[in-house]
């Protein structure tokens, strides 16, 4: 029998909840129940619990109230207190329904971090007390998002989307048979569907691929989860809390890519989806000397802040001028920072010019063999150009291109898209409110 | 310099914060104000804080919404993220004003207990985190009420006033020079205010009366904090988190009892005050068989369903039946369950009846030398007779007389007996509302 088996899987399975899947008692008492059920099916159940619903914003809230800095440490301790309500709630429902569940923190499901706080990286899994309790026959809940740091002792956090890594590091380290991720949505679309209304759900999709959706800005799933499963070989099945429906499975053989749409000839390109993305803005340094090593100082700059840069472009070399123009893209939240990094330097680097652009959306196009298909990229700019929108910037991958737009023409550009490749469904997709952490 | 003085002590200083003084962001900005001035004046500060105001209300009542019967496992994990919240946000308040704060859970802290979830009880202090951050001039913040079970691992809750034993126990393992406890009033008075106006504040009084003080109902100082702080010799001072004033200091050498009250002869029996309780429940089992061992094996089922027995009272058998009752008091929260524990060993035992009544109030006399002055229970009987007060159950102790009395003539009583120990003093207190754990 294949681990990813779209039949039903008797073994191990680790499930994660979004904080908008337990945001209120009835949700918790829902998942409690759901969890019970796979259990009764034969099932070892693991369980990781984001914060409930609105918990982190109040955290937060109340962190902003007495300080305007708050310190990361302390951060940390603060926002890790959301998942311990709601895992011990989630147990107690469960033992509601006579069956054991025990609760553990991060540290204590062994959810080993560097010490960097707010952004910890998982570094080692040893989840003996979990196993401990599968062993006696307990559901084990597992507080998402947290860990503990070896070298500092201190309690950490992984950031946005941590959840997700914590049930995919989990799912690894006890080599369990599939990692559940359980959303407000019903899977992994071809595109978002409250922009595009005729997106499919993927049934199935490559972790490679999903890699790229996710960098692209598909929400659904977060990068650093899908990098692990990747790495680990983990099936994924993303899909609803609300609803018994198939989700979407991400399969990591590849293999399995050329399976996921049957009929397709082997040599066609097979386009995945379009994700898109209003979180980011650009940067454009102008007038830069056009010699060697003034870009990696500007990247150096930037990393120093500890920016992530994503798209870069550079333009070539006005005629005669001995300038440049270097352009890239940032998450908007880390904007305000690296443009202060780069105005302290820019006497030092000897530009002229900083500019900096918060209204624009990225779109990307996702699908195996796209490199070796001339047309896929003249359908792509094609579709865009017809439905009137500019293009800012360009860059590629193996499997993705991707498109700087106005923040404004963006929801018209991922829908030209969209039904350039023929992705539009029959049906509406079903779109539920909130995303967890 | 005696350990105790009054005046402004210098040196190591533990803070307890009640959750009525860390209720909101502002009175989290307050408490940093306080503990930033405490260590500007030269001293090293740990802070022990409990849930904000409502929060331990708030999750209970989320328990309460999953589960009828919450794993006591998992009601600890749960509550503990209220001293999480608090003592992260108070180092970020404290931050703020540009100190170093760390906060500390109980298992970081190293309060070690036992496995008793809910009621757990400390088993060894290793504060060595705290003192470390002491000695890189942080002040730290530490988690009160909460603590971990070595035996087990787990995280534990050392219930109602747990905050005020991990204060005191910490301040004993850090040979703190004061364990100041910060409430909603400035201090212990000779009668709950609210019942009595004209209460006066006591400056300062023993442990042993605090004792039978905290033992009797006075709600301002949990006994298992006393006793602690009287076993380790280490003075506390109650005070107001809401004024600058000096509180009451409760000291633990026997000989500061006598300077305590100036001007009264040594052999004069010394009244603290009067206290009272509302939260008891009165259980009479009605024609037990008069034979030796029936007594114990009531209290035998008693011990094994967890209650906690108060007073006791057995009557004389009645003449002729072969028969008596026993009549004792228990907390109200416990009364159902003792109840029927009763009730099922009804044939066993071999009694008649039972009779629960939890409409009554105990009132209890407390302060030195009574015992060896008969004047004292007279004055007190009358008092209490001249007001109309009826006494249903009565118990002494060297330092202390108790009764039972109806719980609408409580009150009454109370003021009776202030007043005729001239208790009264000219000014009203100031109260303020709601108690922390």
């Amino acid at each position: 029998m294949p681990r990813f088996a779209l039949a039903a899987v008797m073994g191990l399975i680790v499930q994660k909840y979004g904080g908008s899947s337990v945001s209120d008692a009835a949700g918790i008492k829902r998942v409690a129940q759901r969890v019970v059920a796979t259990q009764q099916a034969g099932n070892d159940v693991v369980v990781v619990v984001s914060a409930m619903g609105d918990t982190t914003d109040e955290l937060l809230d109340l962190a902003a109230q007495v300080s305007e800095h708050p310190p990361a440490r302390e951060l940390d301790m603060l926002m890790t207190a959301g998942e311990r309500i709601s895992m011990a709630l989630l147990a107690m429902a469960i033992s509601a329904q006579n069956r054991i569940a025990q609760s553990f923190t991060g540290s204590q499901a062994g959810m080993i971090t560097d010490g960097i706080h707010g952004k910890a990286r998982i570094i080692d899994v040893d989840p003996h007390r979990v196993r401990t309790a599968l062993d006696k026959g307990h559901i084990a809940i597992v507080a998402g998002f947290q860990g503990m740091s070896r070298s500092t002792n201190e309690i950490t956090t992984m950031g946005r989307g941590g959840s997700d890594t914590t049930a995919v590091a989990l799912a690894a380290a006890l080599d369990a048979d599939v990692c559940e991720i359980y959303t407000d949505v019903d899977g992994v679309y071809t595109a978002d569907p409250r922009v595009v209304p005729s997106a499919k759900k993927i049934d199935r999709i490559s972790s490679e691929e999903m890699l790229e959706l996710a960098a692209s800005g598909a929400k659904i799933l977060h990068l650093r989860s899908v990098e692990y499963a990747r790495r680990f070989g983990l099936p994924i099945h993303v899909r609803s809390s609300f609803s018994d429906h198939e989700g979407t499975w991400v399969l990591p053989s590849p293999d399995d890519k050329i399976t996921r749409s049957q009929g397709v000839a082997l040599e066609q390109p097979i386009i995945s989806g379009v994700a898109h993305d209003r979180s980011e803005g650009k940067v454009t340094v102008v007038g830069v000397p056009d010699i060697p090593g003034k870009a990696a100082e500007i990247f150096g700059i930037i990393a120093a802040a500890h920016s992530n840069i994503d798209m870069i472009v550079q333009n070539i070399s006005t005629q005669g001028s001995g300038r440049t123009d270097i352009s890239f893209t940032l998450p908007m939240v880390e904007g305000a920072d690296a443009l202060q990094a780069l105005k302290d330097a820019q006497a030092a680097v000897g530009f002229e010019d900083i500019i900096y652009d918060d209204k624009i959306g990225k779109l990307s196009l996702i699908g195996a063999g796209m490199r070796s298909h001339p047309g896929v990229s003249f359908k792509f700019f094609k579709a865009l150009s017809d439905a009137g929108v500019n293009i800012d910037l360009i860059s590629t991958s193996e499997i993705r291109i991707s498109v700087v737009t106005r923040a404004d023409l963006l929801d018209i550009a991922v829908r030209a898209v969209h039904k350039a490749f023929d992705l539009d469904g029959t049906e509406e997709a079903t779109v539920y409110a909130g995303t967890g952490r």
